[in-house]
């Protein structure tokens, strides 16, 4: 079968944004339309990766208003929600459309507009996604988070500090990101005597509220060629759910959703863990980094602080991950956040990455939904 | 290429349902796998089609609890909108994972839960898909739908009469389904004498507000034939927009959406509008039957009307068309809509339709969001 391709993508800043979700979702359509040089009459699907844009801005039927501001009519469209992995789910949607052959060129824009709330109102909106009996109970993605660094911590005998390693090298990395919401170096000490949040995270163990869009541009690889000689394939790419009830979950420091949907990734592209030479996690909270770096096999269960502490993981480290800045620093807009990912690894692969650039020529990004609910994992691999 | 097969259905009971929106979806979902046979550890994706269960409810995250509920874990989960149209688009992803190759085993259910609001609450959060200028500006879909039918009536020198025998029509089908809203026959006179919505259209040329669930079983051919020996084949489907801004369309009574999609369902399916034996139109209002069967071809432009007066769209007529009862009479749960008419031509072509039941070999559901901003055209063929 022929691989699907990616041929552009484009990310706007990240931030506060002056901006509505339908304009943030346009500049980023726009921009890779321009970087695939894709003509917009020649898209055919065009999906959105959005949460909340009813909840949070009152409007709804984005993807159409999309397709009318990018003169991309009369594109099929869809929005693609799966919480703070839409992004992911919208990877995985596009990469069906054109895998089935329902679509020659399909155009995903991922995106959120969430700073005109308040981070009360904000976190309520997102908290909606938890079982209705935890939401009840006052439980909140920050809570769990809380609860599962202490969990790893005492599990793992890994020191408080190593948390706060991954916040100052991700802030690290975001400073040659142009795209940031925080392009700003945090020491140890900030981020150890930073206000609590749910203890024993404190406030730069979480990544912020952000307004922003991300785009990528798939087709067949035989429509690839006619556009570029250099572009990258999606070799790889599952998605996985796990308890909606994080306390059914027999190990709470084990993301099923990240195990299961990485086995289904690596399968399909006859990859080890070992072969991965960039990643970009999910690090919504400092912890799930850790988790998320044993889960899909990189290090042993218990290990990822270590790799941390090591250095491993830095930017000259063996595996570098979160050369973005991650959504600790680059920001976290829901729907555009898996969406932003894979935008990094394609500009890793395609030596765009600038003042960040790595040696790569495969990555994987893990885009997790609610409290690992739902993860997709993908694998991509670059095409000279 | 291995078709992609349905080979199992269900619906709820639509109407005003004293049940939230996590307990619709597992109602439909487990008799979807009852009807199946399938066991819930073959599911390997499950899709959600839903328009708003964080505006109407607060609650999000809803196909992950479909995943716990139905004991689906670790399925791969996302929920698909597309506004009233959300049920054909979740027939399109569905039929997507099964034809990349992503999924052997797709679940779709799709379900709205409305009534706990009131019609001007419900009403503003299905206002929210149009453009923000038409919303600004008071306009709403009704509204949309009165300014039609007057163009209509006056282009094609239709009386008005035959707008209400759509709504007689679809109500005398409705009495014959168990799981319609509205199971009462209405005469014209009913009709014509209601109270006025939006001039000319009535409050009998409008669908209800209502709660349901439905659900579908897509996996490839070669599996369906492992669980039995009649099913049913998605032979075409497509998706098309229109322009988000209604005025913008050089002619109102055209549904562009619906010419674009179901030119692609024709074309995959090799299959001329004259092979539909049976259809499932989105009738939400009586003007829309008319366009809708015009523009798939089944009649020349201005004459779906007469189709209507001449009773060929009855039950024993040479197209019947929403012998479910439609829209008008089943009810309009939006993101189930689009996936109980293809319960509805499942049905039909089983052989599983009882006292509703016309000889049909090929079907054609049509799903229409918004006010024909998006659309989904879907063929099925019965293969024994």
């Amino acid at each position: 079968m022929d691989s699907v391709a990616v041929i552009g993508a484009s990310m706007t800043q990240f931030g506060q944004r002056d901006a509505w979700i339908r304009e943030l979702l346009a500049e980023a359509g726009q921009a890779c339309l321009d970087d695939a040089g894709v003509s917009p009459d020649a898209i055919e699907h065009l999906y959105v990766s959005n949460m909340a844009s009813g909840e949070f801005e009152g409007q709804t039927g984005v993807p159409n208003a999309l397709a009318h501001d990018l003169s991309a009519l009369p594109a099929y469209t869809a929005r693609i929600d799966q919480t703070s992995s839409s992004g992911g789910a919208g990877i995985y949607a596009a990469w069906q459309s054109v895998a089935s052959g329902a679509s020659d060129m399909t155009l995903l824009v991922g995106g959120e507009k969430m700073t005109h709330r308040t981070t009360a109102e904000a976190t309520d909106v997102i908290a909606s996604l938890t079982h209705p009996v935890e939401y009840k109970h006052g439980v909140t993605l920050p809570s769990f988070a809380g609860l599962t660094a202490r969990l790893y911590l005492d599990t793992y005998d890994a020191p408080r500090e190593s948390l706060g390693k991954v916040a100052v090298k991700n802030h690290k990395n975001g400073v040659d990101n142009p795209h940031a919401q925080f392009r700003k170096e945090v020491d140890l000490d900030t981020v150890l005597d930073s206000p609590i949040v749910a203890d024993p995270l404190r406030l730069y163990d979480f990544c912020p509220i952000t307004d922003g869009s991300a785009a990528l541009m798939f087709c067949p690889e035989s429509v690839a060629r006619e556009y570029t000689d250099e572009y990258v394939v999606v070799s790889g790419i599952g998605g996985a759910t796990d308890t909606h009830v994080v306390h059914e979950r027999a190990d709470p420091t084990t993301m099923g959703g990240v195990v299961n949907s990485s086995e289904i990734a690596y399968e399909m592209a006859d990859l080890e863990p070992d072969d991965i030479d960039v990643a970009e996690l999910h690090d919504m909270f400092t912890i799930l980094e850790f988790l998320q770096s044993e889960d899909l096999g990189f290090f042993e269960k218990g290990e990822g602080w270590k790799a941390v502490e090591d250095g491993v993981t830095d930017r000259d480290g063996d595996l570098p991950i979160n050369t973005s800045g991650g959504l600790k620093s680059k920001g976290h807009p829901l729907g555009a956040s898996g969406v932003a990912q894979a935008y990094e690894i394609y500009a890793q692969l395609m030596g765009e990455a600038g003042d960040r650039q790595v040696d790569a020529e495969t990555g994987l990004a893990c885009n997790v939904g609610g409290f690992g609910n739902c993860v997709t994992t993908t694998i991509m691999e670059a095409r000279r």
